[in-house]
């Protein structure tokens, strides 16, 4: 990897406190060149498979030699892993509780390593919390790899062994794939995890959800304002979105909805 | 245009989701010594009128060479078009959708073009998404400009026609200046589009708003906390506000409120 | 002081508006090569001590020679002074109100200044605002002192004198310890001002808050989802934490509830 000097940090840690703030903090202490950005920090508090939904779409818009952190971690301070991905150019560090399923089931090439704890004293990583590992062990290691003073290879030990993505993969069958809502965004989109691919053969698809068909459009601005549609977003999953209103409001839904598209045309 | 190497970005997406994120990447992958500057996220869902106030009203707080990004997009992907204005010494990157009105309404020396789609795969940028131009146009586009790379005479075509503001300019009379409250603060202060200048001659000022009179005042220190007052904010615009409380919420008032203010040195 | 080039911002502006935003404007203006880092700005609305506690907390995770600038300010544009701390080679801006109490009652060898605002306008800082002092004052000195072109002894008048912090400290007894609960997260976690230190002699200790027992425990995973545990946490406070849960929610508690940690192997 030639590292791009960019960490990207998505959590569950919302805004209030400086809990992102002294991740940076460390960051800059290691490594005063790093650039960090935020993805999110509004994941919902405990839930993985969320920022593994958007870390695995959103990281290929970051210039390859990027770290990618990710902490939605209840197990923090117990026995579980920690989990150093290479792949596609790219280093994800995650705590091995299936966030980073998504993108392992997608990644047949990953180098997937599990961090060795005892070699964290060799870099200066002494003292850690029990409950704040973004702090005291995922920012150090990743503004040392993101500086280009440390490779994945030097403090893991490749494992083939992790958890699971929480959220099951679509199911496929000829005419029908079966989904979930992963997401709702700011503006109520509901976002799916049919990706647009798994219905690129469908004549005419329409999502299904909450009792009620949706023929899918290009964008917002092709249906009148309030009007219902679905659509591949730009991230490339079906999405249920209402023009200039909120869909997940108007249809009183959340993250976990069951979802179909079905090729109408064969119907 | 002599480039600061910074852009700032306003938007209406909010906080949940990589979508700021991935702009940054964008950016970052083009020009890696960007500095970006969030301005807010926290626009309402699709009302460009804010958007544009705050950009207008801040703008100036920065180097001159600066890139603004605003982006409050209902039309995404439809045929409405995107600006790219060059102002005091400033970059305005927009959709042509209202957003601007306000700063071209004060601007009159502003050079004012419409982006050229055509020219765009000259810049590499392909295979743009319908929904979301803000990471797929706006952010290589800004990042070209603010690199000092591109001109806004490269890929723009000046234009004199574009969709005017949303909100009304205040109706100015001999002794009276009647506007809007365009927004409201995280602290619940009520923010009008009456400009200081109007009301300079005033030897005695007072606003009214939902029945009630408010003197002016200088800063929220001079009441008794719990008291409201009107007050010249630090943007340079009338506001009315409680002195460590919430005007927002005591005076049961929104976005969009009329507000009067009348020189009572006169009646 | 040897600067990192580090400015962190700790507000109660909350993320509506441009307000953060044109102070890195205005910072970058006169010190492009700033490091900005957000702490937090969802300090509660006027309210100083839960600034000055993250801030205390909070400042030693950045590099020694970072500026530190906390503004939650009711007293904006009054007679209020402004302070210039430096202690344990970090320098804090913060307005004199209590904010920076907590640190000075722990800080014997800091030095302590007033700004002097009559040297304000050598620096070129005039025309300053009666309501934006952080845009306006903090931002600009912050920039020059992080940029080593300004010493806060240029300045500044040394003083003995400043405002208290608001809350009061542990009340310290052979046995026990009684505290206040200072701020929640995001998560709910409950997090008190009664430091490890204080507990540390206890053979057996116990938290006491709203009617109701809590042992202490490592971290959260060393419970069953939805259970309660104290426990000391990464930033060396009393915590009152639920595993997978709010704790805050749960048993309806907020900032200022009281609570007590006793030694129950002495009981």
């Amino acid at each position: 990897m030639n590292p791009s000097g960019i960490i990207t940090i998505t959590t569950d840690f919302g805004h209030k406190g400086p809990f992102t703030g002294v991740m940076k903090g460390v960051i800059l202490g290691r490594f005063p060149e790093a650039t960090v950005v935020d993805l999110t920090h509004e994941i919902p508090a405990q839930w993985p498979p969320e920022a593994g939904f958007w870390v695995e779409r959103a990281y290929r818009y970051f210039p390859a030699g990027s770290v990618h952190v990710a902490i939605v971690d209840p197990g923090v301070g117990t026995e579980r892993n920690i989990l150093i991905v290479e792949h596609d150019g790219h280093v994800f560090l995650a705590p091995d509780n299936g966030l980073l399923g998504l993108l392992l089931s997608k990644a047949d090439d990953a180098s997937v390593m599990h961090l060795d704890l005892a070699k964290l004293p060799s870099l200066g990583i002494v003292d850690t919390s029990a409950t704040f590992h973004g702090r005291d062990i995922f920012a150090p290691v990743a503004a040392e790899i993101a500086a280009g003073s440390l490779r994945p290879a030097d403090i893991g030990e490749p494992t083939m062994d992790w958890i699971p993505g929480w959220v099951d993969e679509p199911e496929v069958s000829e005419a029908k794939i079966s989904g979930t809502i992963v997401t709702v965004d700011a503006f109520g989109n509901l976002i799916s995890n049919i990706d647009a691919g798994l219905i690129a053969s469908f004549a005419r698809p329409v999502a299904y959800i909450a009792g009620r068909d949706f023929a899918m459009n290009e964008t917002y601005g092709r249906v009148q304002p309030g009007a219902y549609l679905a659509l591949i977003n730009s991230f490339g999953v079906v999405e249920i979105a209402r023009a200039e209103g909120n869909a997940a409001e108007g249809l009183g839904l959340e993250r976990g909805a069951p979802i179909t598209v079905r090729d109408a045309a064969g119907t």
